[in-house]
């Protein structure tokens, strides 16, 4: 089973894709630092702070503009996530995140879907606020306890 | 089972009570209009006019600025939703969005709680956008195919 999240964003994918690749902007909407430039066969560490979270992901494809596939979470669960980016005009993009990898045998199989859902709903719409609106202070809102 | 998201709104729960009950305020982050003000006992026609989406809630308890229940979906399935506003201090809000009523037994159950995480996230990342920063053209942005 997977997880499918969509949105609508007004500016170009050229942007979109940079956002999530260049250390320097993910802090405006996602994770608080990234190692390094997202680079096929590259493994980059992210940290959210305010989480107290760290992790890797494994970066597979990054076609430019275009389309990001990364691994994530524990190696033996092997849970993928496919970032994918097009343009409708030369002002608007949708960017689709799908993840896959999910076991409907696992004991946790509906709480992982449901959070991980949160989590990408969540990021996709401080990216759009930040692209179109310049706003990057949403990303420390949500509440897990 | 239950679906629950709580964000952090850096604003009063005055201001966030207002947002939700006045009819003026939710199409600034949610529906595109609310038949009348939410009081007890009232019957609300919520229309989403971008996903060409109407329904009806009937608001179960409003006390101000800290809690609104309503029903809605189906009358014979009876989804129960509790919105909770509690401050932390003068300026600062947490809003809970808790619904309950999911049934194991349903045959959509896992889609159900998905689709219901991914409107509760994304409306409340759109009510902190416009109450603090003054964002108001996310709303529509969620892409549902």
């Amino acid at each position: 089973m997977n997880n499918l999240t969509k949105i609508k964003i007004e500016k170009p994918t050229s942007e979109v894709f940079e956002a999530f690749v260049d250390p320097s902007k993910i802090g405006n909407f996602w994770f608080s630092s990234s190692s390094e430039r997202w680079e096929q066969g590259k493994t980059i560490t992210l940290i959210y702070e305010e989480y107290n979270a760290q992790l890797d992901i494994h970066v597979l494809k990054v076609e430019k503009d275009k389309e990001i596939i990364f691994q994530w979470g524990p190696i033996d669960e092997n849970y993928i996530v496919t970032i994918t980016l097009s343009e409708l005009d030369h002002t608007t993009s949708i960017v689709t995140v799908n993840e896959e990898g999910f076991k409907e045998t696992d004991n946790h199989f509906v709480q992982r879907l449901i959070d991980d859902k949160e989590g990408w709903v969540f990021m996709l719409t401080c990216l759009k606020a930040y692209l179109e609106s310049g706003v990057t202070d949403l990303r420390t809102g949500l509440v897990k306890d």
